[in-house]
């Protein structure tokens, strides 16, 4: 097994962050992925183009095509973002996304001999999405290992897992992550529409930690 | 909870059974998911989609861009596929393949309101392919249930995951699946090449039915 881990790197402010966090704790090589799963706010995936390549680590982008699966507005284009606090943004979950990218994630670790993957789930995920919960990643790493090629294990690693997301905020502004680069908005909007559920809850973030969004809002 | 079931229907000889004997033991609705995963023996995605007509059943394909993850000759050109019995077909992995897939039958599942799944993995896939064993399967669907937009439980059924490849074909000859519209070669040639250990398995369970292969080969 080699030295490394890979980071699904969404383009958003949590996985930024984790990657700039990853740079300063780990000194290993990192692998960042993002998929391009048919969102809307596909703008991220440039976000996350940028976010490498400014950290100086690997980038890779693999499709898949979750529109063709359907259920969520943030794949389908017939279906309204709901605003902030309609329904806990359950309405926007894709069935199944955080175990389908955590496995891609898996999958290109065994091809890099690799066994440590990172997400970037926060508290405030928890509520909503079950799949931002630690049980679900422990039972995660369990099925990983009985199912890779060769007997042996994978770490799936959350560190912000029980942090809000204002305390990830405060930890990624001490560590100089470029938010300016970050994307947020699932309207897929620049500048960002301010309306959505993501789009209230970043800018309560920076609100709580005194410091204005570098980025553009309508 | 509405009444029906998603299987995964790769268009080869074990699935094509699976379907077949679904339709006789259950009386609800069928729905068939294939993966265009970039295999190199895509021509079965044609058999997949001949073969859900023929049994009067839905089908979908989702694509799913796992040649950008690497490490297998089924998705990698420049990589020659393995002759039969050379490292028990363990170089033809592709990583975390069965998980990724039963995870997007659950996600199809989840978006029609279903919580049951089939897949169809057979005694003699167990040997190489950690991802073939019901353990495996248990530990999916748990993290499944955990993971799921809202709380409940999904079922992976693998009613063959104890028979023999040879049994499979003997229950599909009495069920009368039309094998002519499968496909098995991993090299993806039609007629099939005869050597891949994919087709060398295919011939020798036809021979132990005393039965010839209705499919033409080189």
């Amino acid at each position: 097994m080699s030295e490394g881990a890979v980071l699904l790197l969404s383009g958003g402010m949590d996985s930024a962050t984790c990657l700039w966090w990853m740079k300063r704790e780990l000194a290993v090589p990192i692998h960042t992925l993002s998929i391009a799963y048919g969102q809307r706010h596909r703008v991220e995936l440039e976000c996350a183009a940028y976010l490498a390549e400014r950290a100086g680590v690997t980038h890779k982008v693999v499709g898949l095509d979750l529109a063709a699966i359907g259920g969520s507005p943030l794949t389908d284009p017939s279906l309204a973002v709901p605003a902030a606090r309609e329904d806990r943004q359950v309405a926007t979950v894709v069935p199944c996304r955080n175990l389908l990218f955590a496995t891609l994630a898996a999958a290109w670790a065994e091809t890099l001999g690799l066994a440590q993957v990172y997400l970037a789930p926060v508290k405030d995920d928890y509520r909503s999405y079950r799949d931002c919960r630690r049980p679900f990643y422990d039972s995660l790493e369990q099925t990983l290992g009985l199912g890779a090629t060769r007997e042996g294990r994978f770490f799936i690693h959350t560190p912000f897992v029980d942090k809000w997301k204002t305390e990830v905020v405060a930890l990624g502004l001490a560590l100089g992550v470029p938010y300016e680069l970050t994307h947020t908005c699932y309207e897929g909007k620049r500048p960002a529409c301010g309306q959505c559920d993501a789009c209230a809850e970043r800018l309560a973030a920076f609100a709580a930690n005194g410091v204005s969004d570098p980025l553009r809002y309508e």
